[in-house]
């Protein structure tokens, strides 16, 4: 569906200014900064095709990937100033971005006839290794791992899908569907601070 | 052999739950704590099977691999403080689990026609980098190039594989007398505290 | 061609150098040296070669590169002290290597029928990502997003290569040509200090 690209592209356009902000609060310099932001944008579905063996991998097969990385990049150099005060916007941006990016990864896996729990993970993958490849590479604990942020979300959109395709409710109907559970869960969450828990014990048996 | 796949999942079971551990001392809630258990689990193969391209990849291919992380990561969940005093007997599973790893990714390399030494690497790939991305994502420097842990038994181990195999024992003798070499190295050097030479003199040139 | 493959292996053999140098600075033992040795010498190739499905990937279709990087690592072991005055002969090597390592993973990637931007970046990745990955294995910000080092010069090497390859130069004079230009403006940035631009404004809009 073409409407469903321009999400992907919108939301690869969003995780690149993440990462591009990431970076040069890093002082990096220009190379570094379009590395990760490269690696954020495209990471997670990079990591996805590796690992169930679709080739060309998502940015070798679509210049557009790359293309819209580099206006992000430029976009962050030249305004950056300009570009804090848009926050909700990007970050409505972001959580459209994970929401098509968790779904197309689900589907991609269903059609390399996965099992629908691996699909499921492969759906996860695509949105959120590219953050984790950025916090690595940035020498950082990995923010997903530490806080909720979206990793539930995407997984309640991916069950919807995985439901709703079961009962064979048609792909769009269902893709639309499923990406407005992930945005309302992730907007819920991020309102309301909610967490995952915690494995209390400490390593040495006592609660904190 | 069926044994050896029970000890298969018995190392996997061991390695989710020492990953799962780290990353709830890192204080990770419940979904970092999953991928990290996922990650230390099955890392190691995973990556073997993306340089050999062994398709599909070990989790990919055997569904029992993520049932038993999430069993390891729910009885770290439930159990934490009853866990711990278990110490010896989880040293035991993943010293198991390190043997049956370095073989199984060896004999994998060899049945891929790899060079014996190329398979011997793939071997040691498999035990080791599950315990490297582990450290990897939660930004440490990995534990194993550090300290001698086990490098040095599964590169015994291997290597007898490789001669007893070179000289047609057969297959399932060979196993159990290289993978008995690995834990028993292994037992000796955590027992004395061996460990491997390291580089002494400093980038200045003096001595330490 | 012969004479290519031969400082192919040159640029092996001072990646590797660099790289257990680093390693042995941290304390690693023997293997943790050997292992940082090995991903900084082959990481870039092994990268490229599996995110463009060229199987069997560098160091297993060639055993010579594993060979190098052991006597590389002896050579560390053994000399080390003596190793560091050769710093300027190692930085030479280096940077031939460097200039080798982009085009020919630039050649490869467009013998695998690559947009040549695509194989521009599987290069430029070829030359850098050795470093990247020693530098994630050792737990530090990779040194090559935050200060020049050669990034530029791959680029303007890998460029010159795609340029003068549209116009139809014969293959050998180009990597010649190209070559010498990554070397030329390599030792000058290094010489002058040049440094990519940085994006200025921090992340609140102030200037520093």
């Amino acid at each position: 569906m073409e409407f469903i690209y321009l999400l992907d592209i919108l939301g690869t356009f969003a995780f690149a200014i993440s990462g591009a902000l990431v970076a040069s609060e890093q002082k990096f310099d220009l190379f570094g900064v379009v590395i990760i932001a490269f690696v954020t944008a495209v990471g997670g579905g990079m990591l996805r095709d590796i690992l169930i063996n679709a080739h060309p991998i998502n940015w070798i097969g679509d210049l557009n990937y790359i293309y819209i990385i580099f206006a992000a990049v430029l976009a962050t150099f030249l305004f950056k100033s300009k570009i804090l005060p848009l926050y909700k916007t990007l970050f409505l941006f972001d959580t459209v971005g994970i929401s098509v990016f968790t779904l197309l990864g689900l589907q991609k896996g269903l059609t390399f006839d996965l099992h629908p729990l691996v699909a499921l993970i492969m759906g996860m993958f695509s949105a959120v290794f590219g953050g984790v490849l950025r916090d690595v590479l940035t020498n950082k604990v990995p923010l997903i791992f530490e806080k909720e942020i979206y990793a539930s979300a995407c997984l309640a959109g991916g069950v919807s899908y995985l439901i709703l395709n079961y009962i064979e409710i048609p792909k769009d109907y269902n893709f639309i569907i499923s990406a407005s559970i992930i945005i309302i869960v992730r907007l819920i969450a991020v309102k309301f601070h909610l967490q995952l828990p915690k494995i209390k014990d400490d390593i040495f048996g006592n609660n904190e």
